[in-house]
């Protein structure tokens, strides 16, 4: 397949996954897609340490890294010397307890802002600052130390710092957007590549669905290229983006019950039973709208009597890291109201996901089946 | 173009037209497509004069007829000797009368359930009483006596009557869903062509996208036909839904800006103004989910600290055909506050929307940039 983001990139495929796991980054990117390490969950040492493992493992192939920029964040992230924690209001901290007590959730109860667990170790507190330019720039740093092919980031337009810094090392920027002014705006940030992303996303995502979003983003933007986010999991999904004109496709979601992923067990089985309508779009993880899982967790936050309501980003992103990293332990256990608790960031092709495969398998199926919809495509037109 | 469904129905392209006004429906089965006429808003008498004036126009070119069959309405539209208007709570009443007051919509206040203006001359009563599988019934039985080549249902299973009247007129019957499981019981109550409908369509719609509805409809009904709806208003979207696994599309929102359509022309500018943004699913017009423009009668319905909350079907559609007749005729006469409250069922295409043309020329746009699209799809993939 030859579009003009594979040449200037350098992959066989344009298909990019986005995933936290350096397995599943390492499989696709040696398949022949474009693997991109999201970067928030580590501190820059073991952002280090990840990309050389990725390094040692590609041979040379191109890879991306992904950071997290929202456009507006609780000032308190911004104060360095303050503990993020300590501006959590006391109901949240009450309403988080009382969950706990509802759903008979086991363990230790560590403090908000405290050790999480998981491949994302430090604390919520190192989490939370993550998501600001200056800690996005500190993972970015280290990333452009690596002979990275790409920096994606999402949320808001890239600091203009960030931008420079790339350029001079010569690494294209990629950016998240769900709507056409916001990609519009990415463009003048110095953005060289949109990804579109549809509400039906995994993860943070807009209103405007991938089918809609898509031409009007490739309209407003070229010649800048655009990929296409949310609802592709399949070589026909990635034939239709195409369609709309996007240059590639940009998956998450389907990684995410990979053999390779390191997506908790408990939550692994949700997503293979889980039918399309079994995501909700809710601010409960982070304190933006992201698309995930639909449990008690978002049911409680959303629409619970006794709910507070979500704070911003990143305080809500600290309670839900610290309160899910207790949850998701006792979910392990086999707790049955951690498992109503548990879940995780994923898009409606959810329904899709019914077997665990190894990555590279997805790449290639996904390549073929595009073909053969190619292939029909052109029958049907005659 | 030569899908199976080409052949089955004797049409040229696969686009499907739903439209409210006969002209649309001409335009479009004389271009080729298939015109599909929303019996919804006619008596039996009106819906018989309007099937003879497209005999007379369309050459012996196959079009259809839409109703709507909710699967569960309020129990007072089933009890015939009631006053359908009668069962509206007080409290339904005085919130109409405190909007049209807080926005200074002038004109006579009309009384709920009763005459309504527009093409859909009638009272709003006996629209109400057309969602019912008897009123529906009245409608196919007029339907079946002109040469029609398709009976499509929305929202409900069709009862085995109406299926066993179309069957026996030869006429195949063609269904709407939002989900897979719906897909699968429309097609055991004997659809033959199943309209996957994804969440960014105007009107009556789901919460799956079209990207990731579309294949597994095609999946679970195969070889039953299925046709891709949502987020569809130009050649690419056409070819993305047609890589998904659809043997054409059915289109609604991008008739309602053509130089045919009878959308009120305050309503039509709206819709030329409007971003994709400025859509919403609300039960505010009908009582169920239904996509359409933002506006301050959805807000204050769905958000207003006063509203006592939408009826159910067709309890709610009475209130807001009622009210809607009152703000239509203000609108037109340029008063501000029934501009703001002024809206129509549409897709999130409406940002796309942004010149009035022929219907025809739509059509030939869409067909064209398909091949086009087709074609860019067959280089890149090589």
């Amino acid at each position: 397949m030859r579009t003009a983001i594979c040449e200037r990139l350098g992959v066989e495929f344009p298909l990019f996954a986005f995933s936290h796991c350096r397995d599943v980054v390492a499989a696709v990117t040696n398949a022949g897609g474009f693997g991109v390490l999201g970067a928030i969950a580590y501190t820059p040492e073991q952002l280090d340490t990840e990309l050389t493992w990725l390094d040692e493992r590609v041979g040379g192939r191109p890879y991306g890294v992904d950071v997290l920029l929202p456009g507006k964040v609780d000032a308190q992230a911004l104060d360095r010397e303050a503990r993020l924690a300590d501006a959590v209001p006391e109901r949240h901290r009450d309403f988080v307890a009382h969950l706990m007590a509802k759903y008979g959730v086991g363990g230790a109860g560590g403090p908000i802002g405290g050790p999480i667990g998981g491949p994302a170790a430090g604390s919520a507190d190192e989490v939370g600052r993550r998501v600001t330019a200056a800690g996005a720039a500190g993972l970015i740093d280290v990333a452009l130390k690596h002979p990275i092919g790409l920096v994606a980031s999402a949320l808001g337009p890239p600091p203009p710092e960030l931008v420079a810094r790339a350029r001079e090392a010569g690494v294209p920027v990629a950016a998240l957007v769900g709507t056409v002014e916001h990609a519009r705006r990415q463009v003048e940030a110095g953005a060289d590549i949109i990804v579109a992303q549809g509400t039906e996303a995994g993860g943070h995502t807009g209103e405007i669905s991938t089918m809609v979003l898509v031409p009007q983003v490739v309209d407003a933007v070229g010649p800048v290229p655009v990929l296409a986010a949310g609802g592709i999991a399949s070589g026909r999904q990635m034939a239709a983006a195409m369609a709309l004109g996007a240059e590639g496709v940009w998956c998450g979601s389907v990684w995410l019950t990979t053999e390779e992923a390191e997506t908790a067990p408990a939550v692994k089985r949700k997503m293979l039973a889980a039918s399309s309508l079994d995501t909700v779009r809710s601010r409960s993880r982070t304190g933006k709208p992201a698309r995930q899982l639909r449990s008690a967790w978002t049911d409680e936050w959303d629409s619970g009597q006794e709910s507070p309501g979500p704070l911003g980003m990143p305080l809500q992103l600290l309670v839900a890291e610290s309160a899910m990293a207790r949850i998701g332990a006792a979910a392990e256990r086999g707790e049955p109201g951690a498992l109503e608790l548990a879940n995780y960031f994923v898009g409606q092709v959810v329904g899709q996901l019914d077997q665990v495969r190894p990555a590279r398998e997805v790449v290639y199926a996904m390549v073929s089946e595009f073909a053969d919809a190619v292939e029909r495509l052109g029958r049907l037109s005659g």
